[in-house]
């Protein structure tokens, strides 16, 4: 029987920079898991490429998605749909190679629920002042939906015993290192890798 | 309150190179962990250097230090005692530095009990045959010398479960890089961090 895949799940708080994580993990050639994109709803932001950064639905496309069980997790936030298309990750996990998914926190809930096994990795940035000073020179929120998001962070932080790991986005490539260690320490983690030493041992 | 270091245990069969790994490991200038030097009262090998690779210690020596409970942990393994002194062990955890062991199996698991919190690593050859030709080349064992240690390695192998990692050592860079990802990875590994930041959403 194939070992399967693992299933990587980084989330963490709006603005802390998970995507800007998870381009730079997979501008790496080395990197030996494969990346879900992403469907959502809002609008491509500048430089954001359909069926790269995101696959960009209509709200009516993705809501039939909802219904026809097509998504392994999706999440409302600040207004739009966020989600994660099911036979992807269903597929690639069967073949034996790791999945990769960068999701919103409520999104992360859920799939914790159908894969408690996956690895999951909360990133956090330095502190809550940094996470503001990221949202504020991004410059395109209002004060309101400034504050909102602080709110939404404090909340996600305290969320964080959801999850296997904590990486501090302190610099992108630490950050990436950090998440690279956790993968090939997973792939050791005797419960992983027992069954195949003891099979070694009854062929001997 | 500072957080105190990580203890990491590196352990597994007789002729695995465990000694050789652990030496690759403090080769490297990066290496932030500490090198606990054991304890033996077996004779130096060729190039072996006292306080340097263990502590060559007397059999009456060593059983003064058990009588005293200067001993984190010890073993009589083929007719020689091994053991870890444990007051630089402590010391050197509680001043927040992770402390590298490389100990036999029947004196990691002596240190599980006291150390439940420690980071487990077993380090396997690709295979029992394997492990067979390393023990015959070093050539310095009789047959039963050498049936002796696999029917001990075999025993070691169905013990991995008191590990939380398995390291296979396949090639010694390799069986480093993974042992030096796992420290990265229990680093980030959310039980330890956690308290961090709760403390930090309570400050702001």
């Amino acid at each position: 029987m194939k070992e399967k895949g693992l299933l990587i799940v980084l989330s963490g708080p709006s603005g802390v920079g998970k995507g800007t994580v998870r381009k730079q993990i997979f501008s790496h050639p080395e990197t030996a898991f494969e990346y879900s994109i992403s469907m959502t709803t809002r609008n491509p932001r500048e430089g954001e490429v359909d069926g790269v950064d995101y696959f960009f639905k209509s709200r009516e496309d993705f809501e039939a998605l909802i219904q026809q069980d097509k998504l392994l997790e999706y999440a409302e936030f600040v207004g739009n749909y966020y989600g994660t298309p099911v036979d992807y990750v269903k597929e690639t996990l069967e073949s034996g190679k790791d999945v990769f998914l960068e999701i919103e926190v409520q999104g992360a809930r859920q799939v914790r629920e159908k894969f408690p096994d996956g690895l999951f990795i909360f990133l956090v940035p330095p502190s809550l002042s940094e996470l503001k000073n990221r949202i504020v020179t991004r410059g395109t929120e209002s004060e309101d939906v400034i504050n909102n998001r602080m709110t939404v962070a404090k909340e996600e932080i305290e969320m964080m015993n959801l999850y296997d790991y904590v990486v501090e986005n302190d610099q992108v490539e630490l950050a990436c290192d950090r998440i690279n260690a956790i993968v090939v320490a997973e792939h050791c983690r005797r419960e992983r890798v027992e069954p195949r030493y003891i099979k070694m041992l009854e062929v001997e």
